[in-house]
Formats: structure tokens, sequence, C-alpha cells
């Protein structure tokens, strides 16, 4: 993982840590600029993790708009490509995604968001992670964890 | 996460171990079906995660084919779009995923591989993981991590 001490420390307005014989991690700085060509659409798929945990939570697209949206205030924008329009995640639910961390791969046209997720769920049915099931054998095994929290309360009943 | 620790005993051919009071985890299964007219080009992102770190290795889409590989051999296959051609992942570096678990999420339109890297390093500029830089200021960070292997000695020079 990425462990630019100095330039942390820096950021907190703190006073840097002497700085560790060995490895020393130079850091060069590179304009961001992602692909958003790359997909006719434009739209890039951003990965988000919890910040502390590692568990994926969920995964979601985002424009060029939904990107600096979240640049810009810290909290996790898409593009929700059902209702065609910006979308603050938790707009709704509450549930905002505070970001503590973004990152960028090799071909800039994937992001993680590292996140302090709200309300302790990502997933609109009120699991923690959108990803509450795996494959065993020949079938999806659902698992009764509990619900954060109950679906028809917090979007209304379909 | 799941935790369905009934089924993970039996699988291992082992005694279940005495189920707990509280809370008991029931599992249902259902049919693993990928929603792969979710998209134009019937492709969906799968998300790679190390097994034992969480660490977020790298993405890349699969479609139909490419999934039907993977839960057949175990190893993780993508669609390249590039290539428009099934890709074993490692085909050419030998860096190829084991897989160890896989989630399915809430709308069955992307899915986590958790795999055990082979080779150490996931991205083709020789990097463990293909998110190898952050979001710092304006700028992306690029921390010289040592790269685990030479790509111009695993790929050729271009």
């Amino acid at each position: 993982m990425c462990k630019p001490q100095i330039c942390r420390a820096k950021k907190r307005g703190k006073k840097c840590r002497p700085v560790p014989k060995a490895p020393i991690l130079a850091c060069t700085e590179t304009m961001i600029e992602l692909n958003f060509a790359k997909t006719a659409d434009g739209l890039l798929p951003a990965v988000v993790q919890d910040f502390k945990t590692g568990e994926v939570l969920m995964l979601a697209y985002i424009n060029r708009l939904a990107w600096e949206k979240t640049l810009a205030t810290g909290k996790a924008h898409f593009w929700s490509r059902s209702r065609a329009s910006l979308w603050l995640k938790g707009e709704t639910s509450g549930n905002v995604q505070l970001i503590k961390e973004i990152l960028v791969d090799c071909d800039q046209d994937t992001v993680v968001y590292k996140v302090e997720q709200l309300g302790g769920a990502a997933c609109h049915t009120g699991y923690r992670s959108c990803f509450y099931r795996k494959v065993e054998g020949d079938g999806l095994s659902v698992c009764d964890q509990e619900r954060v929290f109950d679906p028809a309360a917090v979007y209304g009943a379909k």
C-alpha cells in the first residue's frame, strides 16, 4: 500500500516525523485526469470500500460531474444509471459516505473510494454491504445477517 | 460479512461446531444468475480483492463465458475489452489468480473475486495492485513502491 508518510503529516498540519531510513518512499505528483473517454457513456466504475475493514460495500458509476462533486465535497457522488442523474449516496437514506482516501488505477479508468459509511449500511436492501451473498456450489448462499435498517421504513413501501 | 458457519465446516469435511445460540445464521440457496443483460455490451465489472488482506488488486470485466470459465476452473477469467477475447488473468505473466470466494451484489450485476494472487502482483506495470496511486490535493501521488516484477522482462519490451 501507498505510505507517503511525509505528505500525510504535512496535510494534517503536524510536524513531520523523522523520515524512516529505509525504505524511503518518494512521492511524485501527476495531474488527476480520469479517462472518461474510455467508455461510450462516459461512465467509470467506482469501488466503495470501508476504510477501516477493507470490506467492499458497493460498486457504482461516476461521470466527470460526479467525480468533481466527490472531490469538492468529500462525500461520495455517483451517476445513477436508472435515474440518469447525479446521485449523492445517502441523499434519501442519510447513509452518506465520507471520503477518507481515493485510489486511482493504472489505466485511470477505475477508482476506489475508501469511506466511512454513515448509518452503518451501504445497500438499499438494508444490508451493510451490497455483497451480502456468496457463491456456494451451484447456488448463491444468502446469509440472514441482520439488516442494519428496514428498507420500507427508509425508502417507503413500494 | 457472510458467516455461514455450518456450511463451511461441512464443506471442509469437518464435524460441525455447535451452532451458536444467537444469532443463528440461516443460509438459503438461490440460483446463480448474473444480470448480463444489464449492459449493452453484456459486460459486468468484477472487483478482484486479495483474500487475506482485503486489498483491491484490480477491476476487470466479465461476460457469461468468462464467468462460466471462472466457476469451472477456479481461476479468474475476464473479457478483455481491448483484445475482444477471453482472458485468463496471468496467461502471459503466470500471475494467475486462484479463486477463494466469490461475492455477488444485490442487483446481480457486479461480483467480487477474492483471490490468492500468484506471483505477488496483479498489475501489468509490475505493482502488486493496479491501485498504486492515490489522490492527494490536486494531484495523484505516485508512491515508489518497489515493483514486484519488471514489465519489460515479463511482457517483452515495446
